[in-house]
């Protein structure tokens, strides 16, 4: 075994094996350290693979299953007729041993719960959180959680929260005393659940951890902190709120250009005019920050988009190799001890 | 007394009378049979309506006072010293049946605290909610509510949200058994909030009411519902996650164009070739929306954005005007009972 191994559910998504194989190679081609394991269905496989130059493939396993978890399946039924699916074989071989790290982007809530079941949760960690980077129009990164993986949540899981995140900043960020925020409707004191201001007592007392006070939904892509903490039923809406404006704002934009014969000229000259407003754009591209990492567990899970773009899906990949090789379990594990 | 007499806050707001008085100019030239009371310093609305036609001013009142809310004022304390204050007199114009509606730009907190008191809730209304129109890009529009006025909400509130909303939408969208969705963070029946899947289960047996199901955040701007129904911290959360991010992805794509001698033409060249993506945009142009109601009241009142300009507070006006003309307190009362 190499030393840095992921194992992939190549078949998740709304696309499946011909976005996710072809991010199988910009993933390899990227990182000359990393192994992969595909699971799922060979014969989808194989003509994507086989076009691969020998010296990648050679980084390569791919293991047959023709089983797979659908989308619209529920929670408890994907979890009762999980055996033998790509991702639940994904997961597994992280539980063995055979890879330190697992990527997905298939249905979300299986994701979840078998990682949940199968890898286990650290010592002392309450509820596993999911966490994802936001980009920033200013150009700093902040990191997010949780974004669903548990709706209520108590004071001292919102503080968990918080605490995970500091770390998962500090590492995946590079920073030092990272500004913690919760998000809320407002900056007064008295605003908002009571999870949410019992939480903001709990982080003040804590001189430790670098706690600023609330964040507002409008402040999101501003980097105003640098973790943002909510529970996953508000931070879900956020995020999905987030993806929804910037796609129709895009939309708008690109509209429905009616034909004609200066088609092409326009184009080019739309292009060159708004070269940098599209370049800024691609700061908070949402390709660029794919993957949401499943925190808290034993072993490295990252969910990716299931609309993910092969772009998107190698991002993934990349962020959870990242997370292996900065050890980030044991990083939550340690700081835990420390923060707590 | 006219037919149709709205008080106005003009000292709310970030700015206050320098935005607030040049929008009644256009809020009368709109309606001819709009009069309206001017509740603020007579030392600074003056000088501004002088320059109004004198067709116009026969339809304004002001009435001096120099104390103010502030927005940094938390709810206890503005309650407690709101005597004598522009935005308390307004509300106090109302209750005595001078106005039929006020409308303020000012703290969002203590106008419905205050209004609340002085204007106190319909017969049977639980809790009066903040709604506000939110544009589509496919050009229709919905209502969604409750934005910010009470935090946690049990079904029975969030059922009664559903049907103000639908009434509402009814009137100012001039719908006929409008869709009506639950926010959440995913369509199945498990997923969310226990308010939430209950509120589900009593919207489902109402066969009078057009109930449709759940609805993710990141279709809030593509009319799949006309009312979207929420607790105040979740509809909060994601109305400001949608402004920022629009505010924010405009301000990517301006950027700051660096200067040159062919800026202007630059400039004209963009506005052309770029004209039909701006027009596209400005359907979802927060200004067109600006206006909270607070439904669920004895009488009209509404919300301006603290940062409105003078269209976006003209039209805030315009909207609390429609409410009025459209008798929208009664037709709640009434709808209450029908849908009950």
């Amino acid at each position: 075994m190499s030393r840095l191994t992921l194992a992939l559910d190549v078949m998740g998504g709304d696309i499946g094996p011909r976005i996710t194989i072809p991010a199988v190679l910009i993933a390899l081609e990227k990182n000359p350290n990393l192994s992969l394991l595909l699971f799922g269905d060979k014969q989808q496989i194989d003509p994507l693979v086989c076009q691969f130059p020998k010296s990648l493939t050679s980084r390569l396993t791919i293991h047959h299953c023709h089983r797979i978890i659908e989308n619209e399946h529920k929670l408890a039924y994907a979890l009762r007729h999980s055996k033998g699916t790509s991702m639940r074989l994904a997961l597994e071989s992280v539980q063995s041993g055979m890879a330190q790290g697992c990527v997905s982007a298939g249905n979300t809530a299986a994701l979840m719960g078998l990682a949940k079941i199968l890898l286990q949760p650290l010592n002392n960690i309450h509820r596993p959180a999911l966490v994802s980077v936001l980009p920033s129009v200013q150009g700093g990164k902040s990191v997010m959680l949780d974004l669903g993986a548990n709706i209520d949540c108590d004071k001292d899981t919102l503080y968990q929260f918080a605490v995970m995140g500091a770390i998962f900043a500090e590492n995946s960020l590079n920073l030092v005393y990272p500004r913690i925020a919760l998000l809320n409707i407002g900056s007064e004191d008295i605003k908002g659940y009571k999870s949410i201001r019992e939480t903001a007592e709990l982080l003040q007392k804590n001189s430790r951890l670098n706690y600023i006070g609330f964040v507002e939904g409008n402040l999101l892509l501003n980097n105003v902190a640098d973790v943002i903490v909510s529970d996953g039923f508000v931070g879900n809406v956020a995020l999905k709120t987030l993806e929804g404006a910037a796609k129709n704002m895009m939309l708008l934009l690109k509209g429905d250009s009616s034909p004609s014969m200066f088609k092409p000229l326009l184009d080019y000259a739309k292009k060159c005019l708004f070269k940098q407003s599209y370049q800024r754009l691609q700061t908070i591209n949402p390709d660029q920050y794919n993957g949401a990492s499943l925190l808290g567990l034993r072993a490295v899970v990252v969910k990716s988009h299931g609309s993910a773009n092969t772009l998107a899906f190698a991002n993934a990949i990349a962020s959870a190799a990242q997370q292996v090789q900065q050890n980030m379990p044991q990083k939550i594990l340690t700081g835990l001890e420390q923060y707590l």
